[in-house]
């Protein structure tokens, strides 16, 4: 599929779907939308993800099947600059595919240039409407599946999740990530908004999702929040046990000790955190942590590298930057117990 | 508020919200829906709560305030044998009250007769639609919040809850029980059914709660699933987070060691699974186990009492079984630490 990235004002720093498209995603940019670098090329800012012309509004960009909102502004709406590419894009009879928490088809002027035009407004934020409650299965399906999980919100699992596919596929074997939030539904093209579902439907629908892919030969869920979180715990438990994992990977942002965003909050201790992953997980699927992730981003190498041995250290897994190094050790440990 | 209480074919062993409507609320009823029974009365078949004609249709039923739907359906639908009654208490301009899957609102002739008759359509399982995110803040409240939580779903959370406010209040303590399912609404007349919210709202929504009620001297939470279920988990956790109780009441079925409904899943043994719900909610709120509910309804005397006295061993607190029993030692337990 051609895609638009919309990222007015924003790319590439604050546009985390529109660059975890261009990183993971099979689809071809063909451009990316914001009027603040038109004229700039994707590479001039991102050497290592695939490049395209950084263009300022829908007429510019070349023939393509969907514009893709690439930025999630804090509550999640939909910003009214917006608008003109957006009725540009459904004119030219183009797909949008957003992941705000107002659905676009919702818009009435949306709706019906969708419909005239024949395209299709895709709201990946919103669930299915038939979820049920979980049956305790996801555990029976053929794949080894690994859960991305972390010791607070934006700590790497869905990163993770995909480089850890990307490296496994390198080796030759059939890994999927299951996406369970936005830009992972956008970079794979399906996936469930786990944190929008009706709380009694969560685990189910992780579960749904598991079993859906459950034909691939290695998982990778993506989690969501974190244990300890004081808001969204209920969500990391529901796919924690909705997806009965054999195995998790405990994502860490080096130097971070308190919950982003909630202050009062302490992190346990990484320690005890492993821990309590593991005693949520052992009345289910049992599954343990058997390698961690560590963004080290804010740090440079010398001192990435003494987070990462103490990381390893307290763990007492492999360990790795997913970003900035390679995954091999951690997947090996990931990996050792399968097919035994 | 005068009420009617709809249970047809099913009072009382399946009328679990009719029967808790009749047990803890202050609602004055005037009649019982039964078909099957009409003629009786309540005493006839529970001899300890508030008494009231068995009927056979709403024609029968004196002057009231509202229907309340007292039974749910596995699944929650509505059932047709029902309409008449909701029909005839609309067309009487009383209000109609389920916790419905479904509801009431949506349908036509229910929407057309409150309409026209002046009556309200409650739907208590219906959230309320600005729910947000939790701000982490409802262990500032004044009141000492105490949480029932289960080791399985159907385990005397809610009944807990009432009976523990209700011994307060004989102490004259200002006590109160927070609603967070359906029959709880229905006794209580506010709440809000957790289950149905968003997961990545469910703790905001159970904060919330607790806020509102934060005024009282002592609160009941009512817990709902358990930490160790493979369904409802999610639902557990973010009541456990979002309400940041002081204490915690593990309730537990006398010689059930299965999840119900999810026989392949064992319970942990009672002093892990207590150890489980300390440890979540320990980097939260901190809340310790300090004492126990058993239901053992499907014992005599005897083998009750050496199920009491086990529960009380493993669990080193006091311990009771709310309905047989008086809670006052777990009463005291609760209370040991507040005010210091």
């Amino acid at each position: 599929m051609r895609i638009a990235l919309l990222a007015h004002g924003n790319f590439p720093d604050d546009a985390k779907t529109a660059v975890g498209v261009l990183r993971y995603s099979d689809h071809d940019a063909v451009a990316v939308l914001d009027r603040d670098r038109a004229g700039d090329r994707v590479s001039d800012h991102l050497p290592d993800v695939q490049d395209a012309p950084i263009v300022a509004d829908f007429a510019d960009v070349p023939d393509c099947d969907a514009l893709v909102i690439g930025i999630a502004p804090i509550g999640g709406g939909f910003e009214e600059g917006w608008r003109p590419d957006v009725t540009a894009a459904l004119r030219r009879g183009c797909d949008v595919i957003a992941g705000l928490h107002d659905p676009l088809a919702a818009d009435e002027e949306f709706a019906r240039l969708a419909a005239e035009h024949g395209a299709e407004l895709q709201d990946v934020r919103q669930p299915p409407d038939d979820l049920t409650v979980a049956d305790g299965t996801a555990g029976e399906v053929d794949a080894h599946v690994v859960l991305t999980v972390g010791t607070d919100c934006s700590s790497g699992k869905m990163t993770g999740s995909f480089e850890l596919r990307d490296a496994a596929r390198e080796r030759g074997i059939d890994a999927e990530v299951v996406p369970t939030g936005q830009t992972g539904i956008m970079i794979s093209g399906w996936g469930t908004a786990i944190d929008r579902v009706i709380s009694d439907f969560a685990a189910g629908a992780t579960e749904r999702l598991v079993e859906q892919a459950g034909d691939h030969d290695l998982l990778f869920v993506e989690g969501q929040g974190a244990l300890a979180h004081p808001a969204y715990s209920g969500v990391t438990t529901a796919i924690l046990h909705g997806a009965q994992p054999d195995s998790l990977v405990l994502c860490h942002v080096a130097g971070r000790d308190r919950v982003g965003g909630y202050d009062s909050f302490q992190l346990p201790d990484t320690p005890d955190y492993a821990d309590l992953y593991e005693s949520m997980a052992a009345p289910i699927s049992g599954a343990t942590v058997e390698a961690g992730l560590l963004n080290t981003s804010e740090y440079d190498r010398e001192t990435a590298d003494e987070h990462l041995s103490t990381y390893a250290d307290v763990l007492d897994t492999p360990v790795a930057d997913p970003v900035r190094d390679d995954v091999d050790a951690v997947l090996d440990s990931l990996l050792a117990g399968v097919g035994e």
